[in-house]
């Protein structure tokens, strides 16, 4: 198993040769450790002149990491201020949390006292930062001289204080640079003219030795040294696809197992999806299982519920007998890999009656008065197939780690995703710490948490270390609801640890929007999907195939549910939408703007049922514009304004607008322009705008 | 002195028996010490569900204390959510900072997983408060009977779980309740009917004794213990007059004493203000003395600038010998006193050349190459009187000593406030050392920082311990300035550190609004300054006549300063607003609503020359809109918009404007009103409201 594991490891490259290295960083080499806290007071303290506030991010005062993923830029900013009237300097200082030494980059001042300093991230795991700041009395020496020499004063002695500014900066300074003050110091106090004194107090050369070669002595800490979490870009950006592996057999009836789930790679694969989640694959118990559409009570041919995890045939560690063996497992997950997909895992903590816990650890579950164990249930609601674990145990360090080498079971398989399954119905400390430890080990792995919950309770668990967490997208229908949402979610600070996975539907979310809406209301919630969000997901192929009857008028649980039963679907349906997803994702693919949530920006359009957005990378090289129709029903047209400046755009010079997804070209001028959507035809419109870059004769040159 | 400083102690009260007792808030003994922060995932954490965030007040993660004045509520807010469906209780826990026990108050959930909870504080010093929150199993036991009844489940062995939580109770209970829960747990064992034991269940006596007995094994702590500084009444309302005591003669020429400024008690006490201020009252230093207009050279007659302090008299710890002995000087302080007027000092740490530090102390001071001492200056600015301290010496333990008992000296005669001059040219730290070491005797006492600088270190300076702060105020004054500003002092966190203290004008700064906007400008900016603000004040004579001549053009300097020279003023002159000024004060304390900063709101008025506020008691009682005028020079009338709803008035009712200022009485009827405002009869209406209580006959009554 350790060459196998090995094998896998090299596929997440846990010390990437990263080409983004940033040219303004440069090793110091090593600072003494920062103090853990402020020590008012003390001698070391007492003359520190420089305060440090405000900083961001800073997640609940630096109680929780903010999250990255590789190549990405951090950056900080700080209200900087000292007594009186001095400069300042400042400098960012990070390192990996396991290294010793500092590195730093420099802050600059923007306005009103706020500084900002940046830093790249390019190996997976954590790193820390911090703040450094002091009074820059070399500056403030050239400053204040340049007033007084403005002002006409005798600044004789001035030059003599700048000479012992450098005398001062020599003790501290490496050899070669002690030399070359030496020199600048030998200017100031010889016998030259004021003019060969004050240009040499004003070259910048001397300026950056002795920027180098600060006074440490009353260099004010931050008091908090602050983390990011470092995760692979697949945090950032992926394409979910949740598929049963039972209903996967090519042949009706037959219960599906992990060889038809490799048959249906290419499918998969060719819809442009990269992640395979599959929902718990093990064995399923007997004991109070559930029938078809949830009836209390099983025939003899019903499947049961894969979320009541266990039976003789073993727990959370086992797979479903029908499914295939482990070795069958392993060999899915490797066949994936050769598809650019990575198979995603259901972490449901929980048993069926018949789970081998049961018997083996009876204090991990609570017990009635009658002695019977309590089941799950949420009244007058019951769940009796299904037994919660007893988190409150005396028992619970067991509990924790029995639990936590579950999920490095599955790391052994090859597993590095992981959709966990109600996590807010499970102990906060306990996710803080299964995920930090699991993280420490395995930097690489996602955890993706299925709470719809609370709103507080959502935040919490990304807090805690989730890497990414559904939403409650699938509830946001109306132009003025999305854009509160979205603006929430990428425009505040929870983007700094929350990063939404969106999905349009779930096995337990069949919304009224696509019971109602047909074939556009799937086109319409995909496209919102894949462009308000960097991550989303479907839950297939119920939804390209448009199936959309619940289980009854008001329900929001499918009909004939595949939780309960083996589910034959024809995938070469007319009617599938497998080619327009096909094309969303490979659009999110060519498009590196929609590979990211933060840039996400809304724009006027002068009609309710319409809604605009764009995305742009940082140096505008790739603009998007998305205009949905919310309508499914009706078509609509509206006027839209683009801010052409904030796009780079000139409003003299017509742009270039290419429909993605329609594939038609336009030439527009200026901010605002006309759209119509038919939801019969095509709900959407996927733009990419094309800055005109040259004319040659009559034509024109976009890129 | 032991006699003298305990009889002004009695004036502070420092054990007040205050009359607002809370009756919510009850002792429940001595609880374990708070954790003084979070260890995760020890034996005691693992199992602790709740979590505790958001907390607000709580400034800078609780690094600064927020500050409150006797007989405030502290309202605390959280976000207290916990892992799954179960309810949640809550309590506030707070204690005096040198009491060993808690005391706590519920609190209560709003929307949204918010909590709140409150406290009122009865003494000054300093008091901590913290957080704690755990599941109601009880509660939640309850809430799910209920629903599990309508649903009509069997509930019979919910009665023995609900017996056996209130079992776990009673080993927790004292006796009395232990047998009243024993009760309790009989009936839900016993033989009786569903009916019985369902309405037991429910039964609110038996609640209340189960949420005063809760597990406390699980219970989450917040980790932080937050502060709250309790100041006296004064803090947060208070009058303030700036008067050089040598300018004080009543005869022309002559050289002002402490005799003389108690002959101006009445002058002072009649106008209604309640501090009086003196600049410096040390000897003045000799060397480099400045002359009149701040020429760098002195006459032989000039008495020089009392910010210069030292000489061969004495320091920080003497009094200029011309304005009299310091048993004059503690006579004059017992003397206002009687007038209900608390004397304020200035407190410059500063130095001449002439100072005895300078001879006791070199090293406390920063000499030049020359070995001259560096005086002190703001290139290209020269202030050769002075000599500023080197907070950076090697000797600051006893420099900051020493400024210590400078404040206790002057404690010892009798002075409680203290205007600091130029904190923030001083470290932050020691501020912070300073205040909190005084504060911590002395509780009552009263530190108002004069820092006109940038916005962040003028907050910085509040949060490390100034009881009260100058502001910007003296140069804002449009009404989109003034309500920008002011709606950031009073309606953000700022408030909860950041204390207000509104000048019109100081012997610094005599704005260009005064200078040209003849008496109506001082009386819109006196009539600002006294009702924006609970805390004011103004720099007299110069003030009340109208003095508005500046050094020269563009200069916000006097002419003729009483900083470099002595005055005589004629207080009687026949332009004076001694009696418009006392008028004002009078209405400030008749009207509680204006003794407060938090309750300002900004009501609209349609006219960009006029502005319109409103300030009212939490309980209603005491209304106050008050309409200013902020054009000197025309007249400009408006219809402003009352919030009648917010106000607590009947829109179908008319209701009573008592212009406080002017006396006129009005009937209005509705939100919209026109008000018109002549500046050269009364640029300001300050009207109380009274709601209509009855009519009889023909005759309305209004309170």
């Amino acid at each position: 198993m350790g060459s196998f594991r090995s094998r896998l490891l090299s596929l997440f490259s846990r010390k990437p040769v990263n080409p983004l290295m940033d040219a303004q960083i440069t090793e110091v080499g090593t600072l003494p450790q920062l103090p853990e806290a402020l020590e008012n007071f003390q001698t070391e303290q007492a003359r520190k002149r420089v305060v440090i506030e405000g900083v961001y991010p800073e997640i609940d005062g630096g109680r929780f990491p903010v999250k990255r993923t590789l190549g990405d830029k951090v950056k900080v900013e700080a209200d900087i201020v000292a007594d009186g009237h001095e400069l300042i300097a400042a400098d960012l200082l990070y390192r990996r949390e396991q290294d010793a030494s500092w590195r730093f980059a420099r802050m600059m001042p923007l306005t009103n006292d706020r500084w900002r300093g940046e830093f790249q991230v390019l190996e997976l795991g954590r790193y820390v930062y911090a703040i450094q700041a002091w009074v820059d009395r070399f500056r403030t020496w050239q400053w204040d001289l340049k007033k007084r020499v403005d002002a006409g004063q005798d600044v004789a002695v001035q030059f003599l204080v700048g000479a012992e500014l450098i005398e001062d900066a020599i003790t501290r300074a490496p050899d070669r640079q002690a030399a070359m003050l030496q020199e600048w110091a030998a200017i100031l106090r010889g016998a030259g003219g004021l003019q060969e004194k004050f240009e040499a107090a004003q070259n910048p050369e001397l300026a950056e030795l002795m920027r180098q070669n600060p006074d440490r002595r009353f260099i004010s800490t931050y008091d908090k040294n602050l983390t990011v979490v470092v995760d692979p870009v697949k945090a950032r950006f992926s394409t979910w696809y949740e598929m049963f592996p039972r209903s996967c057999s090519s042949v009706p009836g037959r219960h599906g197992t992990f060889k038809d789930c490799e048959a249906r790679l290419p499918y998969i694969a060719q819809m442009g999806f990269d992640v395979l989640y599959l929902p718990p694959i093990h064995p399923i118990g007997l004991t109070n299982r559930k029938g078809k559409n949830n009836a209390p009570k099983a025939g003899p041919d019903d499947v049961g519920s894969p979320w009541a995890i266990g039976s003789a045939a073993g727990g959370h560690k086992a797979v479903h007998p029908e499914l295939g063996t482990l070795e069958d497992f392993r060999h899915l997950v490797e066949r994936a890999k050769e598809h650019g997909i990575d198979v995603a895992l259901d972490i449901a903590y929980q048993g069926s009656p018949d789970h081998p816990y049961v018997q083996e650890h009876p204090t991990w579950f609570r017990r009635r008065p009658d002695n019977t164990v309590q089941f799950a249930e949420n009244p007058p609601k019951k769940y009796e197939d299904i037994y919660p674990f007893d988190f409150e145990t005396e028992d619970w360090p067991k509990l924790w780690e029995e639990f936590k080498s579950i999920i490095l079971f599955w790391i052994d398989q090859g597993v590095r995703l992981f959709r966990v399954d109600n996590p807010h119905t499970k102990p906060f400390h306990f996710w803080e710490w299964l995920i930090a430890g699991i993280k420490q080990d395995y930097p690489e792995v996602i955890f993706l948490s299925e709470a719809f919950t609370r709103p507080k309770v959502m935040y919490r668990l990304a807090k805690l270390g989730f890497t990414q967490s559904y939403t409650y997208f699938a509830w946001r229908n109306t132009k003025w609801e999305l854009t509160q949402y979205f603006t929430e979610l990428t425009q505040t600070e929870v983007r700094e640890y929350f990063r939404p996975n969106l999905w349009p539907n779930t096995p337990d979310i069949l919304t009224e929007y696509l019971q109602f809406g047909g074939r556009p209301a799937f086109m319409i919630r995909l496209v919102l999907a894949a462009t308000l969000g960097a991550n989303y997901g479907i839950y297939g192929p119920p939804f390209e195939l448009g199936v959309n009857q619940p289980r009854e008028p008001g329900s929001e649980e499918y009909l004939d549910s595949e939780k309960y039963e083996v589910k034959y679907w024809d995938l070469n349906r007319p009617e599938s939408l497998k080619d327009f997803i096909a094309r969303v994702n490979r659009i999110r693919r060519d498009n590196p703007a929609l590979q990211s949530d933060w840039n996400l920006r809304f724009y006027p359009i002068d009609s309710e049922q319409l809604i605009c957005y764009g995305k742009c990378t940082d140096d505008l090289s790739n603009i998007i514009v998305v205009v949905v129709n919310l309508d499914p029903h009706h078509a609509h047209g509206g006027w839209l304004t683009l801010p052409l400046k904030e796009l780079g755009l000139d409003p003299a010079q017509p742009y270039q607008v290419h429909d993605l997804l329609g594939d038609g070209r336009f030439l527009w001028h200026g901010a605002r322009n006309y759209v119509e959507l038919d939801p019969h035809t095509l709900p959407a419109h996927i733009f990419r705008i094309r800055r005109r870059v040259r004319t040659e004769r009559d034509f024109d040159y976009f890129m």
